[in-house]
């Protein structure tokens, strides 16, 4: 039991440079591992960073493998050569716990191995620091919606994921035994945040899982994801929303680009801050992809390809490829979307498309109860099965709307990754429930 | 549609007394309405405070009911009676959503209702300034835990709460149906928390939602709450967490003093910040509340009666009523919990009790893989049940354990609220299941 006994102080990989010629400790995972000669220089990699320790004598004979745990003491010395231009000089090591051998290495450029294996082993699979630097850039992204949405006034939200219905309709929803009962998953906090408003913080937001029963089993889809959600009161139209959420977009990227300038180094991501965002009618969208590239589209939608389309044509006059679409007709938008002042037949809602694939789905909705009410009826539902939300709008109820950006679809398409998954520490897909 | 007509830009109620005799305009749930002679006083809240706009004339005539939304534009003045000193001199006044006659007031003192009918409207009960301002002070108490861990160096993480199996034996689960498989809504982030720590991130938190399916229905329970995990690596022993969670819990209230101090005031709430939380062995507690108070307690473990009693104990001696108590036996605490280094059949773990309620529960985790195994084993469990869980000891694993903490439990008792329902804004338990 080693471990219970008192150790020395750690000393971070990355603040080794802080003791130069003076005793250090250093513990992590070993890296790598390379004999020379009478020496044997292993690399040691924690939270921070990675340093080498120079080993000599009985020192080279210690049993060691590649990502076990390592405490080593020594003398941190300067040396131009190694990485970070310092080493230590060990004078003793322990195994503070023994790796068995790895299914696959994490101390080359990339991981030889199939996504899923990578998945399947993500204690391991993490520790590639270009894997690693994915999940400290969603952190800071979380941390950074925080932020930017505090210092506006907004007030964050925790509501329940164990519902009794459905906030869209009822289908793509995971059945939950509670207590006997039927309940479900929660699809969106839509109807909570909503009430939130109404309850008199105007201003709220929330950060949390949120579950889609959907069969595609894709490089864009989750079952579970992380929600950013937002809904503000008293709006004038969902132009608010957008100016919002590209204001809220400019301060998270810079927070992040400040905070994992190394990670971002790392990856090779420059990113790029988004000037104004363009705001395309879905129509004009439509047109735009036919004109240019000869693409049809769905009615009154954008597939994915013309998605992947109308960003490559903002990106070709020389923006981000970010843009708001706007406008969508009534039929495919929830009934609690606001009818567009202009046109009964649209909506005051958008999506932001950000390189081909949609982040955000946003948009005012209706506040008044009896256009609630003629909404609901409007598409063939029974307002009696929305009892509970539309109590809601009976005690005063603000011009509101809001959006909700989901946290891994952004953080993939921010690092130029391919599929959804690489930025889900323990994704859960069509066939994936473990780990 | 009068929303979509261009609107005055909105002054919030707090702001208004920057306008001194200028035109502004308020908008926000009428509070009260109280008639003089000529004259119309009508109360307006908004997210920032409350308002007295006056109403003269035909403006006296105008229909209003209690909670309406109202937009009141006037000229801002001076008006030492006036709550705040200010009042709005009203020139013209539009209902935005008229509210319908109220299942209970929320001008008054209190809410004249059960705490059922409070929770059944809660769009309406959290409009009580004082009910209105736990979920304001709740929302502090996230954000100063995200803050002081990220300056700590800790990593958010997010991860499933479907899985496939339960942490802690498999008792008290929500199943779910997961494309027709079997799957649980999980009990806590337990094994995430430790496998992100091993994937190198070494110091990591998470605010997430958490499910225990007890048939308990106390004032104590919740089925569904909010957790605030912490997990960190490369610790020598369980004292190190609770001198973070000490540390912590200090900043977070200092920080919900800073921000909150108009909604404590409100509430009569004097955070006094804890000095050094006492740190007593269980059976020492025991002893304490036997010798003291008369009260025996089950085998090894504190009951609710004893909880309430030890924390009496220490406030006695002039502390907050804040207590950790540790070196819980073996057999009451999972199994992997690390073992004590002086005694085996105890744990290094801890649960911190505060005004009789426990809050959290924490310790250290074993690490080592053969000892996980036999501890498992111990339990006369199945190692093979645990597999995926040991895996990840099996690639170099650091000492390490955390704790967490309930949101709503913390909420409640920093507030003195005698119901943790209180401080959840939609609570799940045996019986609700809505809102």
């Amino acid at each position: 039991m080693e471990i219970h006994s008192k150790q020395p102080i750690r000393v971070l990989c990355a603040h080794v440079s802080e003791h130069v010629e003076r005793p250090v400790t250093v513990q992590g995972w070993v890296h790598s591992i390379r004999h020379l000669g009478q020496l044997a220089f292993v690399n040691v990699r924690d939270r921070s960073g990675i340093i080498q320790c120079v080993f000599e004598r009985e020192l080279t004979e210690m049993p060691l493998s590649l990502e076990s745990v390592l405490s080593v003491s020594g003398i941190a010395a300067l040396a131009p050569k190694a990485p970070g231009g310092m080493e230590i000089r060990a004078v003793s090591a322990h195994c503070m716990s023994a790796a068995a051998p790895l299914p696959f290495e994490v101390n080359k450029k990339t991981i030889g191995a199939r996504l899923d294996t990578v998945l399947d082993h993500r204690v391991l699979s993490l520790r590639h620091p270009r894997l690693h630097a994915t999940f400290r850039i969603q952190s800071a992204l979380a941390g950074a919606f925080r932020d930017y949405l505090c210092r506006r006034g907004f007030t964050q939200i925790f509501t329940p994921k164990i519902v009794a219905a459905g906030t869209e309709g009822g289908s793509n929803l995971f059945p939950v035994d509670y207590f006997g009962r039927q309940a479900y998953l929660a699809q969106s906090p839509q109807f909570y945040k909503q009430m939130m408003v109404g309850a008199g913080y105007e201003r709220v937001f929330e950060i949390a899982p949120v579950y889609r029963a959907e069969e595609h089993n894709t490089s864009r889809h989750l079952n579970e994801y992380v929600s950013l959600d937002v809904e503000m009161g008293f709006i004038q139209s969902e132009e608010e929303l957008m100016d919002l959420e590209q204001e809220m977009l400019r301060y998270m990227l810079e927070k992040v680009a400040a905070e994992c300038e190394a990670e971002l180094a790392l990856l090779g991501v420059d990113i790029r801050l988004p000037d104004d965002i363009p705001r395309i009618p879905v129509a004009e969208a439509q047109r735009i992809v036919e004109r240019k590239y000869g693409k049809t589209s769905p009615k009154g939608d954008l597939d994915p390809e013309g998605e992947r389309l109308i960003c490559q044509h903002v990106a070709e006059s020389g923006k981000a490829a970010l843009v708001f679409i706007t406008r969508y007709p009534r039929e495919i938008r929830p009934m609690y979307a606001m009818p567009a002042p202009e046109n009964g037949a649209l909506t005051a809602s958008f999506d932001l498309i950000f390189n081909g694939l949609e982040i955000t789905t946003g948009g005012q909705r209706i506040h008044d109860y009896e256009e609630l009410v003629s909404s609901i009826r409007g598409r063939g539902l029974d307002p009696e099965h929305f009892a509970g939300y539309l109590d809601v709008f009976r005690y005063g109820m603000p011009p509101h709307g809001g959006f909700a950006i989901g946290l891994e679809r952004l953080t993939s398409r921010l690092l130029g990754q391919s599929n959804v998954r690489e930025a889900s520490a323990f994704p859960r897909d069509r066939t994936r429930l473990a780990p």
